[in-house]
């Protein structure tokens, strides 16, 4: 360990856990026809840029694409432990269903990834895109670091289903993101029908996000499912230079198709009236 | 108007609708004894910096701290237009029950507070805190753009809400705003038990925020009406110095008094499993 790791506290104090936003551009290369990415700085402010570049020990989705985010971190902020240095832990992957029901071997291993922290060290954690912990499973780690008294930073930084809400014009004083949807065509639609009523006894708008590839997809059983009269928003390459969103009733969205790119993330709202 | 406003776009051509984020530290001072403000570099990306220090035009929530905002951009980003040639705009306050059914007069007020966008220059839209259209009134002026045809473009920025999401540890996968529980006592506990039991049915964090002075007794009543193997979490003063966040069982906070500041936001969430 370097002397000067000044993430290491005095003896016997526990490190923290910094939650540490990304970039909305997971999947978005920046290659010639695409959008170019944006400077870090843009999107990310000063403060998770400075905590991102002081971190040493990451627990990640993905460890590719966290020393990618760190490769873009020290083009703007100089990196107190160079890259090949950095401890990056991989989350395991959660059991079907999310953490409802963890088994204790999956506690155990979440616990093991605060392992420096108990040790006096700070541990980041990052998501693959957006803030960790939300709409990916990031929380089992948080929950974690709760129960073993380890204090947890969130830092502002971009959230899409937030950015969206703001977008949407749609009701932003009461809103569910309820994830991903069926795939299966039977089971979706009857979902679409539950979060409409739903949205419509609550006056409560309702997101929902889908693998890129299936953004069409999903685009299509909702102007086809929703009412004439729900309004339908969808918020297309949040951050990117030509992200765009775009809110009217489905009667409207029915006289007017949209294409919407397989490769760009998206999010999808709507509120019943 | 200034020859060199380059928020003028070209004859016809319609201005659009920024969002722009604040910070979370409304009605915090800085002075003495409190938690010192953040520079707004630190919580804010640069391109959110660069929107507000652009525009002239702006619908707010407050022309005052609308102001105070743009003073304190001004420390970190020249603006292009003095603040007392600014074009503030305040928000008319929304009828009871939110915008489920406007008025029309109201619908009129709303429109007209775009008549800068729709004359060529792009319009600010700034909330008290955090994302605009989040968790506040300014959601019918987004609608009202995308009907007018007029660009809306968020930009990346804290919202306190998902930040306690993301440091709650809950379900990050499922979760829902349900605004303010009733101040009346019978009806807030039959409230909390009704999101208790659609936290446990639907496997979905609930979130709530308070005006600050009531925090303490609302976390009171959180403590005392919700199941003992519920997760309780709070969050105070999110990007604040002294900010913090905590996670337990509603048994262990009943073993362990909190006491809630009364003039730092506070976003409160649970999970019931």
């Amino acid at each position: 360990m370097p002397l000067n790791d000044t993430s290491v506290s005095p003896a016997q104090k526990k490190g923290r856990l910094l939650l540490i936003p990304n970039t909305l551009d997971l999947g978005c290369t920046g290659e010639p026809g695409e959008s170019p990415l944006p400077d870090l700085r843009e999107v990310l402010p000063l403060g998770a840029l400075q905590a991102a570049a002081g971190l040493r020990y990451w627990v990640a989705e993905n460890a590719k694409t966290t020393r990618a985010f760190l490769k873009r971190v020290a083009e703007v902020q100089a990196l107190l432990t160079p890259i090949q240095e950095q401890d990056i832990q991989v989350l395991p992957r959660p059991p079907k269903g999310g953490q409802k029901k963890p088994g204790s071997g999956q506690d155990q291993a979440v616990r093991a990834l605060l392992a420096p922290a108990l040790a006096g060290h700070d541990v980041g954690l990052i998501s693959e895109a957006g803030l960790p912990a939300v709409a990916d499973p990031g929380s089992a780690v948080v929950l974690a670091a709760h129960r073993a008294g380890i204090e947890v930073v969130p830092f502002a930084g971009p959230s899409s289903l937030v950015l969206a809400l703001a977008a949407s014009g749609l009701h932003g004083q009461s809103f569910a993101f309820v994830g991903y949807l069926p795939v299966e065509a039977s089971q979706r639609v009857q979902r679409i029908r539950d979060l409409e009523l739903l949205s419509r006894k609550s006056h409560q708008t309702q997101l929902v996000i889908e693998t890129p590839y299936r953004n069409a997809a999903l685009w299509q059983a909702l102007v086809q499912h929703l009412q004439l009269d729900t309004l339908l928003s969808v918020s297309c390459g949040l951050t990117l230079a030509d992200g765009w969103s775009r809110t009217a009733t489905v009667e409207q969205w029915r006289k007017r198709p949209l294409n919407l790119p397989d490769k760009v993330p998206a999010v999808f709202s709507w509120l019943a009236s």
